[in-house]
């Protein structure tokens, strides 16, 4: 007994994929995916129409998808996440039901308590073997963490695993079982290495992006959960990097032993725990070249499902026992609800990722952001797309000042006594409108593009389309 | 938040528990588990009534279970293996209703596909942290892999883990994770270290156990399955040991790697592996002191849940992909079918536990067994109790020969040239019967004591209650 087939397209055809149903992708390749891309080429060339895509997250590299939904193969996507170049398209209305938008946490609950349906399943895999054990540790297209795509091996009706580096029954080290899978496809790659992991991730150098790490830490600092036992998580941002290079060097000064670090993991993260301020890495999914080594060989390095990082399904997550979370934005309203969905003109280029997740499962939530981007204002009256609710923010920091919200009075009396320049976020507003002018409100069109589902489900936003001249 | 609750009482109120449900537990403590009786006491206490018990399997040590029976609180049991002292009480009617036996793999596919369920899991855990994150690898009662365990924690509506051993959150290699747990009960002691595991596991030095072992090793052989990438699983007795130790003997003189061995795992097992004798060992119990540590230190010493080992209910599991697996009897008829439930009296001292998920998933299944056990035939005209079906059963070996399932006519031809001493199965029993005499038929009671469920869920056999005079 083998579950290997010759070709995607023997795949495609054993697991019965007809037109209508959804499929399902992780973005662990990122930007150097060539799986989903793969399977729709065959799927178009087999004739299938009317296709749901169900992408963990969609990059830039998924730009063919354009012309799937253009030739109606494609008529419904789900992701967390859509790179710009897509979310232009979507922006200008190419698809006619809306996307749907979910975290990283609330898509895999959805697929857990079964609002969410998978059909078939198709994950990139860097290794394999024939009866489907797989992992992203090992191989030319090495990935590291699988933790998006468990959800989709493990609630779709049909998986079918695609490797580059097939290897003998039993893989050694192996994620996601073979109990969860129907096929198993050897393909040349799966991915563009180079481009899977931005290599290496740097600290900013930008004065800015300094200023505000450096607040940002100071307000960590003074909230009072840098103690023993800390828990973070950052992005990989050079300005969410900073933050983290300056809380080690409070870490280091008090003498401070964390807990864990936590999310899309860095060699920044790695070192961080390698020199002991961490006991433990939870790693959902690597963004570079250090964090997959480390997943590798490193036994304080663990590999964590969507689930356990984030589902609002499961008895618990680890987002639950997170102190402290650096977040970014594209808009901050008056209300502290924030944007990660559009750009300033509305158009999708991002999404809530594990955004909305760990701000409402961490202590302290910080979002980190210039005052003025593109000689736009940060802060707003109301965001063009709710992305992450209000009452689940804490603090805003920028270069110009930190606004805490008002739910949070002990923690604004405590920065405020550290002498820390908090500021109303009314008055953030105004010093950027008085540096770069009060904006020109933009105007949505009518149609919906798509549909925000906050982590529980429901909905929490929609996004207009934006109208092109 | 925590899931830290003060008291078994207080997790069992909490979960709700009430009378008629059904609870489970596993058996990675052994005979040294203290958890079981723990709970049953607690609910004892609490006038709950009407429980069924459905335990991976049921040791000596359960024997309060006996008293539980009479007093009502415990009205069903479902298991995998039940050992002598509670079996010896339900074979002579002590339980209204039917025990329930399933296989290892069956009881966990009957939990994935929903026909089994549990309202509340109680999970001995060795280790665990506040949130429920736990293992068996470390601690004071290490029983390192909780393979048996991963079903009921995913499965149960509540989930309750109880420790000798808490760990600050996150605990660091993680077995079964906090998403699936609802409760965590510190307690003093959840088991006798000494007698979780046998400590020592020795090969047999008893003659007629190595002639048995020996010719079994040539069976191996001759089978044509000793080659490269050969897998292998054997159980923990002497004897079984000693086809290990005669089958690592030619892997050495014929040069052949294997791939993994499996199953319950001994020190001997993990030697091989280090030796190089097989690339990675695939583990859902260990069952002495050195399996703990390996499991613990060795990266080609993996975990396996009991999904993974042998559910039906998987799109496949690790017996699917085994070459050879050696099996014990109490008694074999000459249809082949394999009785590991009763004694030749027809008392309940066993189960299948892996015994016919093994014998069905393996290319070649050898059944090892003295000729003469007690004075008593080991081959019947019919056993006392089907718990392996005869047509997965390849091979019975003896020390006065070796009988081959007509099923597999090219075998049996291999090894009469091989030169091995092959005969029909009804010699064998008549040579037995020649030495012992013919034994009087058991005549059991009227009474259905136990149903037996084959590995798909489809009854198997009933078990009858035993005469008492």
């Amino acid at each position: 007994m083998s579950k290997l087939v010759a070709s995607v397209r023997e795949a495609i055809e054993r697991t019965g994929l007809k037109d209508g149903m959804t499929i399902s992708f992780h973005h662990h390749m990122r930007n150097g995916d060539y799986v989903l891309n793969m399977v729709l080429a065959e799927a178009a060339a087999m004739g299938i129409k009317d296709l749901t895509v169900n992408a963990s997250s969609i990059f830039d590299i998924h730009e063919p998808l354009i012309e799937h939904i253009r030739n109606k193969v494609v008529t419904g996507i789900e992701c967390n996440y859509m790179g710009g170049r897509v979310g232009k398209a979507i922006s200008e209305g190419i698809l006619e039901k809306p996307v749907i938008f979910r975290t990283h946490g609330g898509r895999a609950g959805d697929m857990e308590n079964g609002s969410s349906k998978i059909d078939i399943a198709f994950l990139a895999a860097p290794c394999a073997d024939p009866m489907g054990n797989c992992s992203g540790k090992y191989g030319p297209s090495a990935c590291g963490s699988l933790g998006y795509a468990f959800s989709d091996a493990m609630h779709a009706a049909k998986t079918v695993v695609i490797t580059d580096n097939l290897v003998p029954y039993p893989l050694k080290d192996t994620s996601i079982d073979e109990g969860y899978v129907d096929y198993v496809v050897q393909v040349p790659q799966i991915g563009d290495p180079a481009k899977i992991v931005s290599g290496t991730t740097k600290i900013t150098r930008d004065p800015v992006g300094l200023r505000i790490a450096s607040l940002a830490a100071q307000v960590v600092k003074h909230s009072g959960y840098l103690k023993e036992g800390f828990s973070f998580q950052t992005g990989a941002g050079g300005a969410s990097l900073a933050v983290a290079k300056y809380v080690e060097e409070m870490m280091k000064k008090d003498g401070i032993k964390g807990s864990f670090c936590m999310g899309g993991i860095t060699g920044y993260m790695v070192d961080m725990a390698d020199k002991g301020f961490f006991e433990t890495i939870l790693d959902v999914q690597c963004f570079d070249l250090k964090a997959i080594e480390s997943i590798r060989e490193n036994p304080k390095h663990q590999e964590i499902s969507a689930m356990r990082y984030a589902s609002p399904a499961a008895k618990s997550a680890a987002v639950d026992s997170l102190d402290v979370v650096i977040l970014g934005a594209t808009q901050v309203d008056v209300d502290f609800n924030v944007n990660v969905h559009t750009d300033s003109n509305g158009y999708i280029m991002g999404g809530s990722g594990g955004h909305s997740d760990t701000a409402a499962g961490s202590k302290l939530a910080i979002i980190v952001a210039p005052l003025i981007r593109a000689r736009l204002p940060l802060i707003v009256d109301q965001v063009l797309c709710k992305s992450t609710p209000g009452e689940t923010v804490d603090v805003v920091v920028t270069q110009r000042g930190i606004a805490v919200n008002p739910r949070q009075k002990e923690l604004k009396e405590k920065l405020v006594k550290a002498g820390l320049p908090v500021l109303e976020i009314q008055e953030l507003k105004q010093i950027a409108e008085e540096i770069s002018g009060v904006p020109r409100s933009v105007e949505m069109g009518d149609k919906v593009v798509a549909k925000v589902l906050y982590r529980d489900g429901t909905l929490l936003d929609e996004i207009k389309n934006v109208k092109t001249v």
